[in-house]
């Protein structure tokens, strides 16, 4: 099959600037020449973290998304700083949301959230030899820590009971590998 | 810990209606009284279906992300048209962008793909007894399959090749599940 499957900017155009979403319409060209719009938001990217404890225990959030209107069970995940790297974002992430600095952190892998209309990536990480340390959290982020034995998450990867992609993503990666 | 994190609404903007995705910025209160923004992208949510042919091996698609700049590797997925039931877009997209209708169709999991700033959910399938049927493709929309063993799958997964976050869940489920 033809692998000629490429689109080429013939403009662009910002549509908002927002606080952290700026939302675009681009015109393209298509592989067959005609010229259709593409509206897709340009993010900064994030990392988000699964946290070993040394007991063999995760440690994961529930937080309100809004856009959702649920508490949605997370790992510890936040978008990157201008110019952050994304193994400084997971500890920084870790440290504001469950208070906790790795003495080891293992590079899972990179995904695209939803890459039809946002260039969002979020960088996974594994997290061990954890120790308390608090940085100050977010005053307006409120957060539950919520702590699961190995066994508990499998349970919940196998009924689908964790329903935020990224998590199930991490978690999934952590079991196949076997790196708890 | 207390478990009100809850954000209530105040005021409710449309920033901007586009093509198929409308952003959003509300005004909350949060769970300490104070006022803060919320923006965020109301999405028609969408399905995504793994394609296993009788033989054991799985079809997917590649495709050019605009936002991303890539040609990403995914199971065939899509938006759901107004009203549609996730189960129908499912058998839609099989045949639109693989050519199959499936004899069985298993409901596998919804995942929330990024609810920090939308509500899209994703609704996991699993398509088996495939046949060939094509409906008329999208003309505006390019594709190439790429028909894989399923220790090929095993292995992209493994290596995190995969990058497509809705793909990686789904896949991980039907190894889960064992239900290839």
């Amino acid at each position: 099959m033809a692998e000629n499957l490429k689109e080429t900017t013939v403009s662009k155009n910002t549509i908002h600037h927002g606080s952290f979403l700026d939302l675009h319409r681009d015109q393209v060209r298509l592989p067959n020449g005609k010229i259709a719009n593409r509206e897709y938001l340009l993010h900064p990217g994030a990392a988000a973290v699964v946290p070993l404890l040394d007991d063999g225990r995760i440690v994961m959030v529930k937080q309100f998304r809004y856009p959702t209107g649920q508490i949605i069970l997370e790992i510890p995940a936040g978008k990157l700083d201008a110019g952050e790297e994304p193994e400084t974002c997971a500890r920084r992430e870790l440290s504001e949301e469950i208070g906790y600095e790795p003495g080891e952190l293992i590079y899972l892998s990179s995904i695209w959230t939803t890459p039809g209309f946002t260039n969002e990536v979020i960088h996974l990480f594994l997290a061990k030899q954890l120790r308390p340390f608090r940085r100050e959290p977010d005053p307006d982020e409120f957060l539950a820590t919520v702590t699961m034995t190995k066994e508990e998450v499998l349970q919940h990867l196998d009924t689908a009971a964790i329903v935020d992609a990224k998590t199930v993503v991490a978690l999934s990666y952590v079991e196949r590998r076997n790196l708890w």
